[in-house]
């Protein structure tokens, strides 16, 4: 199959669209092909059910090893999970997501501490610095900074990404079906594949680019202005969409409100401890 | 000052210079812009005294607030230094990393959970999902996320960045620098500038695909002989580049052999709690 990529929407559109008429003041638009193409994402929840090209998963995960990696330490692996069965499990494992069995390739991120585990065993070492939180969390960044270029290199394509977070919810469950051995924790996963044209949504807005960008040093004095207009995009966004319109401010207060709405994440340090992680 | 990007590498050499030699068997190159972008990437340490164009900040930041962000949370803010003293200050408590004083324009990415902790509280509720690991994590997924967008974009332009994990050393003290709230923790800085073109380093080799990329479960079972052929690339890259020849499998050992090796980040969960975390 031929990859014949969706024209990216003009940068001025996506601006508008990203940020709901609060757009950033810029003058002269640095444009390239790169920025319209990362300025045009939107997540993808529906597929076709073609496969990936020849190449397209080897040119993916090349763009994934390009990001930096603290130390070069390269604290990360990924699972390319095409098996219909395997996905199917997975997505049960994940909220039941539709499109986890849709896509034609699921990526599955690990937080990979247990490959440098294995090389100081050899040498009769110990990884002791792995024990600690630190090394989890350069772990999490280094996939998420693969994962990212990855979502990237996707989207200029033509393909679909989504990331599912939902893979946190039943962790040992998730590493028992992926065989992971101690010190690796599937952090996050990705869908990838054709996006269906028939379900491609619109740039989600986000908060004015004032709230996100301080000069500096912290300054939240014009959060609370941003956040009500914030809630008005996104409730036009929703109804453009054929969404429910429930206001941001509501919905986030929810998702965070208690720790069932984890969904089954508030016992991250336990299951992380079941999987060998130390979090000293 | 107009900007007139580098132009990348053709997506062959990228990936030779890449895998070392060990380059996967790519037989259709998907090739555009974007990838050939991604792959031509390299971080830098040595940058001109140029401020960046009008406009390109801004531009930047749309395209970090363009990547995926999880539940639509949006848990981070960048902080963007341009002060030289606060830049000086930042770099002393970051080992002394002179880049951070060169680069016109010092970006600190925060995990920020005090956002909602805001919007909760103007509604008299509480956001006790912030007391929790998973939210940290979250937030520092956001964060990178955003961060690596930016990467791209920068590089897209000519421009060239260096994440700073150093800023996790010493975390009240940034915290304190940048006046942060509680629950917003300084997670890594990027260095954003005109790259030095005497300074610029090559493409530097990474961990053979086989090891990174499996298939349907985890499998170790290439590694042994992938790192051993690694070490010997890495020692033929820092030769050619005129640094020091330590053996990758070595220098990894070391970094991660002892809680000391962390460079202070073994105090990390005394840190984050100093900073309000709950890390329930």
């Amino acid at each position: 199959m031929n990859i014949s990529p969706r024209k990216p929407l003009p940068l001025a559109s996506s601006l508008t669209q990203r940020y709901g008429g609060q757009s950033p003041k810029i003058s002269s638009l640095p444009v390239n092909a790169v920025i319209e193409s990362i300025l045009d994402h939107r997540s993808v929840r529906g597929y076709l059910p073609d496969k990936l090209s020849p190449s397209t998963l080897e040119t993916l995960i090349a763009t994934g090893q390009s990001a930096p990696t603290s130390s070069n330490l390269q604290t990360w692996t990924v699972i390319a999970v095409e098996d219909t069965d395997r996905k199917a499990r997975l997505s049960i494992l994940a909220g039941d997501q539709a499109h986890i069995r849709e896509c034609p390739t699921f990526l599955v991120f690990i937080a990979d501490l247990s490959r440098i585990d294995r090389i100081a065993q050899a040498h009769s070492e110990v990884a002791e610095g792995n024990r600690y939180l630190e090394m989890f969390l350069m772990a999490a960044i280094d996939a998420a900074l693969a994962a990212q270029n990855i979502v990237v290199a996707a989207e200029s394509m033509g393909l679909g990404t989504v990331y599912i977070g939902a893979m946190r919810n039943r962790p040992e469950e998730v590493a028992a079906e992926l065989a992971l051995p101690p010190d690796a924790f599937a952090v996050f996963g990705l869908c990838v594949g054709h996006p269906d044209p028939a379900r491609l949504s619109g740039i989600r807005p986000r908060l004015a680019q004032s709230t996100i960008l301080h000069r500096e040093q912290y300054d939240s004095a014009a959060e609370v202005a941003a956040v009500a207009d914030y809630d008005r995009a996104m409730g036009e966004f929703q109804i453009q969409q054929g969404m429910k319109a429930i206001d941001w401010t509501r919905q986030t207060i929810k998702r965070v409100g208690t720790p069932d709405a984890l969904m089954g994440r508030h016992r991250l340090v336990e299951a992380l401890k079941n999987l060998g992680f130390g979090l000293k």
